[in-house]
């Protein structure tokens, strides 16, 4: 278990390593989950980690082999010979992991490893699997389940579950199909064990299931399995027929990737990065944003050089630039999230457009007259320059209406045109607001000054 | 299933509904799921929804309770007597659905309700889980699960199961425990009916299973079950008594909940919303973060009034503030939430305090070389002021390294004093950043002004 991986069950692992006590070492990884062993192996050196590998056996040589990056891993299996792959690591796999893991090969790899696979029928599902796009169900789904015809009684069907179960970590549910393998319903397997052997399964199938197609996308997916509680989902392809099921601990993996890239688009990093990354990866995913905004600064900055005459008429001006471009970008940033937000969870009443925009434009109206009233009231006290009071007031509130406009309307438009919406939060609503903003504020400024 | 729902459907129940029509209001219903009746309720006016509502029967009545949004559920309930919050719906519930609802009550209700639950254990259950914070593993997890003693034989067991699943709907496990009720390990029901009836459960058993304490943290829960890909949790106590167990189900609920806490207080909301909501609850989770923004802002204006007589040497310098406070708060923003998301995913290899912050100086400092060169390059070509050119230039580095330390140190220092480090994102970091940038563009163009 995981607190028992300290500095000290490392350091004697590590000993153990050096002077090559292999009996040792395994004893020492007796019991522990083949997802410790993977973080076992990520804090030991290369050469440490590949000899405590070749230790394991085949099963838990091929969980660990899951666990690992999938650069390593990938690294890892380039140089290894189709039949090693099949027999050592692919035979040991559920149908679904193994079609993840082949997906990372060469086309021509994968050709030779399906050939090495004794099990045909392993072999044809993870074929099957690899059609599948990786973001639909048929890329979630695992071949592997239990499955009874509906024309059986209780007892064929304990002897069917029995022999089916024996290739099978975990079942969840018994699914019951016709003679042409459509999906009819399922059967509770404690209410199996409570019924005579001579009850018929038609007798005892619960209909009301929810079920996916094999190219419904994986957000979908994670929504309707989210939404219903479920912790399995079976799927079927277009007339019906049951090609798989899906279970919840995939659908995690899939709302984690979900919400990270949302995060990283507001955040403005452009991927999948940890502190313990290197400085070069940490870099690389900062710099686009970053080079958005600063285009985004030379931009202001020329908005700012065509009106020097304003500025230069009234030099406090400058003083209030920060203020009015950093509201338009948290404006923006805040109304664009919350339609991002709102797009990914699924929700289905949703306002109509026209609706959505008054509303903002009400939230836009209280949150100006608020803030515009703030600002008045700081340098009715504060400034002598009754006129640039009323300008930097006058376009706090003018800014923070269409900062609030754009935020919701350019995410549901990059909807619409089926882009990410979450690419329109973060920088990239913050820097085309702060432009917005400065030239609202010359423009405003300029009209209080020729006509007060 | 959920595309039925669509206006036709609605429209002609609201006809039924009109006419009181309950037997076909519900024929309508039929086979449709708890959560999509509580959707449709949502789409229809108040008194539509009770009256579809008060034609739904028991078990219907409380699957649906549990899936109608918190406030209108407590104002439901508070009109309602305690012996029928017992009797129509909580005795119907799981004890962990049960517990969430009454920890919805009064304390005297809660009282009341408990008295006049008829089956005393499920009373006492529901007790039991009171007791625990809501935020820990006590408060996720259920009462109700299939436990069997080591000491038994497959037949009583089989026998055993069958009697204590009757009142739960799905079984994934079955908990083997000793005559002190402390978790020896599970049993797979599907081993089970392949063994001879005289096996000892004590031979069947696989006692290498998580489990997690009834105080760990629902974060902790989170981690482990993701971790280690789990669909149900074992909860024991103190001396490793089974206490109860969590499902998955529960759990995304949890990694929803924190991943949208990270995401608002990146995007500047403080609170849970959708662009469904009202305009008046819109605008009141948007004003904290502003009026923050808006004391930066102001801050921002004094730094700028006290070095006025910098501005009026170069007039142009106040071009480039738009682009160093920009840059400031994006590169914080960066930082902190690439903190926030390691510290988020539970990861623990992690490097030390040291080490984190030189990584993060060589991220600044590549950064920093970058932007200030591409800065140079245009004032180079485009502005006739050199001092100004290399007073931008040179301020851009300083700003991007300051604001990557700050943005790393104080997640981690908002983290160690144990106040969620997800504060120090956004606004907040990208506030501090923009006064900080300006107070730096300041004293550099000044020191170029004076040595050039």
């Amino acid at each position: 278990m995981s607190n028992e991986l300290n500095m000290d069950f490392i350091e004697k692992l590590q000993g153990l390593i050096e002077n090559e006590q292999s009996a040792e070492v395994l004893e020492m990884l007796d019991g522990l989950h083949p997802t410790d062993i993977a973080e076992l192996m990520d804090r030991l050196s290369m050469d440490e980690a590949k000899y405590l590998y070749l230790q394991l056996d085949g099963e838990m040589a091929s969980d660990v082999l899951l666990e690992i990056p999938e650069n390593i891993r990938r690294r890892f299996l380039r140089v290894l010979p189709p039949e090693v792959i099949a027999h050592q690591f692919v035979e040991h796999m559920d149908s679904d992991d193994a079609a993840d893991i082949m997906g990372e090969l060469e086309e021509d790899v994968i050709e030779a490893v399906l050939l090495e696979i004794e099990d045909k029928e392993q072999a044809g599902d993870i074929a099957d699997l690899l059609e599948y796009d990786d973001d639909t169900a048929g890329g979630l789904m695992a071949k592997e389940l239990v499955k009874v015809n509906e024309n059986w009684n209780v007892q064929t069907c304990l002897k069917e579950i029995s022999s089916q179960a024996e290739e099978i970590d975990e079942i969840y549910y018994v699914y019951v199909v016709d003679d042409d393998n459509i999906l009819k319903g399922v059967l509770s397997l404690s209410k199996l064990i409570q019924k005579s052997t001579h009850a018929k399964v038609q007798d005892l199938i619960n209909e009301d299931i929810q079920s996916v197609k094999t190219e419904t996308s994986q957000e979908e997916v994670a929504q309707i399995m989210e939404k219903y509680d479920l912790v399995v989902l079976p799927v079927v392809d277009q007339i019906g027929r049951l090609k798989g099921r899906i279970t919840i601990d995939d659908v995690v993996d899939v709302i984690r990737e979900e919400t990270g890239k949302d995060y990283q688009m507001v955040s403005g990093i452009t991927g999948d990065v940890e502190s313990t990354d290197n400085v070069w990866r940490l870099t690389r995913v900062r710099i686009p944003w970053l080079l958005i905004g600063t285009m985004g600064g030379i931009m202001g900055a020329r908005v700012l050089g065509a009106n020097s005459h304003t500025l230069d008429q009234i030099p406090a001006m400058a003083f209030f630039i920060p203020l009015i471009a950093a509201t338009a970008g948290n404006v923006g940033v805040q109304s664009s999230s919350i339609v991002v937000q709102t797009l990914a969870s699924g929700s289905r009443k949703f306002d109509s457009l026209g609706k959505k925009l008054l509303k903002e434009l009400g939230v836009g109206f209280i949150t100006a007259v608020f803030f515009a009233s703030v600002i008045f009231a700081y340098n009715y006290f504060f400034s002598d320059n009754f006129r640039l009071t009323l300008a930097v007031s006058c376009t706090l509130f003018i800014v923070i209406i269409f900062a609030s406009l754009f935020g919701t309307l350019i995410p549901l438009l990059l909807n619409k045109l089926k882009i990410d919406p979450a690419l329109a939060t973060g920088p990239f609503i913050t820097t085309m607001n702060d432009i917005l903003g400065l030239m609202l504020y010359m423009f405003v400024a300029q009209l209080f000054f020729q006509l007060i």
